[in-house]
């Protein structure tokens, strides 16, 4: 089935996408989704190397109960206002009505500091740098496979330490370091770091620091956050340690996570009107081989020759597609659908000359290559292949990040063609809603470091204090 | 604090190892677990270990939802009279009260083979060999950390095929290639492989093949199991596909399963008085070096050796464990309660003598070894202790492995001192029951493949139609 074109219908494409591709596709239950193995295979890379870097920087995996009783969550005020009206709630188990619900998380802040109350007594057990992968639910209105479901998947990290300085520090190296570093790196989705406004903070946060990608929409996609909790936590579930003056204190928290919508960020930054195009870093197959043949002899030498080929490319993830019941053209396209990085075409007369055919998903381009080169060429394309996903997607995003002079133009702008629009902001929540009660845009993010802010806001006009970054987001 | 030892109090030397060493602890809702970071790290190689092996069989992985339709579950028979009495069901969430209720999955073949449905039309389409990482609750009433948890951790496959001998062959191929592989290789547990009689079958299966261990107490666990499921899921869910003669043809079906519940065979399998042995592949340290130091002097370069002993040791996972506030005879008896496979004592003596103290958990050896071969030394009893953690529960096993002559000797050995006890059965559900509510042994296997057996049944006398392994269990 031919796919929509991006330009024409974007979401229609990115369904068509979803569903041709095999990467996922809508469960019973609702706003969840089966994550089927080629969209599982994307996700597992990421998983991989996110948990790798979340290792190295010095943090261990555990795992907290999906069950947290319903009055642990109401312990700290702002943190259940927000998450109350998305929870679902286990009334009713082993045959019997329970006597109090059960609330499936939707995130472990409650249920973890109330158990680090009993973890840490001195300053001796700080810092816990700890992360978990787990599975959340939050009812969600407007369900959308990889991007918002009901029950979704994600690493959630929960720190606590001795001073707000060295928290403030991890939930921004956890950005910089481990979250960035991954998406841009992996992924090779660029993104833009900054900080939330009140608005768009995580309930019970002080500070919520956010990477905001663009999609080839023109919309945001916020890719994941670290928060600095600073001590609401902490005082809300009685965590607290003798410090080293012997004073009783309260511990300093930071919380951070990234989930399976990242499946969608990468389907809708590096996605064609073809389909996908994979990050070979992630690509379930990085190289896909189409022998071609007619006679019974030639599909013995020519898959021969595959099999030396794949050993070759080794430890690259080639795959073989050797099925009988689609011609070659088929393949092409299943696989180009698909985003297989490279595909490699090997027939009788490559054979006899001693070539292969190699063709990129990221440009279309088609080479031939001497069969004695292909093992190394391959390699080192994958790795190209790998920096020009992220070189365009990049050029992309920088083309559509404007500085509107006026509140006009940044409706206009953010009509045609979108993207992120910088300009300054007054700092005032209220303006902040109405410009996105106006236009649909949110602020994505403020600058890390606050700055000095010279002029007006873009909306009111009264003394800018921030400089803000807004677009329409998912 | 002292840990009980085995012979005295069995369950209070498992609840004492599975705290003191930092493993576990029990959650706020009922029968739920906090698995710690070290205990989690036993759980991570595992896992690991056994992905590896499920893909390298030819499974991906995917992901279905946690929540499934209550009248889904309700389509299979057997499988809703077993399961409905476990189950937590979510009544309410996003702020309404669900029109149907959704039950948390105690496993997932319902809404696996709901979804088959449609990825099933043709033969080409079979098998589907899959395998998913997912969490699992099961209401339970006598909870026990790791054991038997309201929530668990495991690994469920799902697959369907075309022909019954081809799944047969299947959940064979798991249990032997795959389950017994890892049990026996990763994690050093010794295992029976069998078939469940009716009376302990899955729910819904035809057959479920078992591996079994015998824990230190003489008690046995239920390792992993492997079911062939037969048609009767394919039928329940509608999971037709046409097949090579142009038939609508029912697919058939396997489902198998290991859970976080082995890191309790981990510990009751190769335990001893003074805490936990682990077995060198899932250790989330391997070697421990504690530094043996005065002066300042000596601390630096003691732990320089240290860190230079660590590179050499390199890929091994090894701590260096350099807290101030310890003195090292703390530090032995910790990590000898951990469980660390080797400890490395390393002070400014043995540094003036070019060697380093090396000490085995397994069986508490103590050699002085020359510093240039320490690397090779170290790295060869690694593999030396997972084989001999293997030997030792083998011997064990077999030791506590009986075959009573009568139903008298049967009740005696199993009182003392326990194990698994064989002899002949006359096949009969009946005579199953009244052992059991007699003796609290259940029959944890028959032979795989079924064979002549001469005699009669060793409780009721009647003609023996199979060879059966009993043994108390947990």
């Amino acid at each position: 089935m031919a796919l929509p074109t991006q330009s024409d219908d974007f979401p229609g494409w990115y369904q068509a996408v979803v569903k041709q591709a095999d990467l996922a596709e809508p469960s019973l239950a609702r706003g969840t989704m089966v994550i089927k193995p080629y969209g599982y295979g994307i996700w597992e890379h990421f998983q991989r190397a996110m948990d790798d870097r979340i290792k190295a920087t010095g943090h261990e995996n555990y795992y907290f109960p999906l069950f947290i009783p319903a009055k642990l969550l109401e312990k700290e005020a702002e943190h259940v206002e927000g998450f109350a009206p998305e929870v679902a709630v286990v009334t009713h188990a082993g045959g019997e009505d329970l006597e109090e619900p059960l609330v499936v998380r939707p995130t472990s802040e409650t249920i973890i500091w109330a158990t680090y109350a009993k973890w840490v007594q001195s300053y001796r057990d700080l810092p816990l740098l700890y992360n978990q992968w787990a599975n959340v639910v939050r009812w969600e209105l407007r369900p959308r496979v990889f991007l918002r479901t009901t029950e979704f998947l994600w690493q959630e990290g929960h720190t606590a330490h001795e001073t707000a300085d060295e928290a403030i520090a991890e939930a921004r190296m956890i950005l910089d370091d481990v979250y960035a570093d991954v998406l841009e790196r992996v992924l090779a989705i660029p993104v833009h770091k900054g900080r939330k406004t009140a608005a768009e903070r995580f309930p019970g946060a002080v500070e919520t620091l956010t990477m905001e990608a663009l999609m080839r929409d023109r919309k945001a996609l916020q890719a994941g956050t670290s928060h600095y909790l600073g001590q609401n936590f902490a005082k809300a579930y009685g965590v607290q340690f003798q410090g080293r003056t012997g004073e009783m204190e309260y511990a300093y928290a930071t919380s951070w996570g990234t989930s399976t919508r990242l499946v969608g960020g990468v389907i809708m930054t590096h996605g064609d009107d073809k389909g996908l195009r994979l990050p070979p870093a992630v690509a379930p197959y990085q190289v896909v081989i189409v022998p071609i043949y007619r006679t019974d002899d030639d599909r013995a030498r020519v898959l021969a020759a595959c099999d030396g080929l794949r050993e070759r490319l080794s430890p690259a993830r080639v795959k073989i597609d050797d099925r009988d019941e689609h011609r070659p053209g088929y393949k092409f396209n299943e696989w180009e659908l698909k985003g297989v990085p490279v595909r490699v075409e090997l027939g009788p007369k490559d054979l006899d000359a001693g070539q292969v055919v190699v063709a990129r998903r990221d440009t279309g381009d088609k080479q031939t290559v001497p069969d004695g080169e292909a093992g190394a060429r391959i390699t080192s394309l994958l790795d190209e292949i790998q920096q020009n996903l992220f070189a365009q997607a990049s050029a992309f995003r920088n083309e559509h990040t404007f500085e509107p002079a006026n509140f006009d133009e940044f409706k206009s702008l953010l009509a045609e063609p979108g993207g992120f629009l910088q300009g300054n902001w007054c700092g005032e929540g209220e303006c902040e809603a109405k410009i996105k009660a106006d236009t649909k845009a949110t602020i994505r993010f403020l600058p890390l470091e606050p700055g000095t802010v010279a002029g007006s806001c873009l909306h009111c006009g009264a003394e800018a204090r921030e400089r803000a970054t807004w677009a329409v987001a998912y």
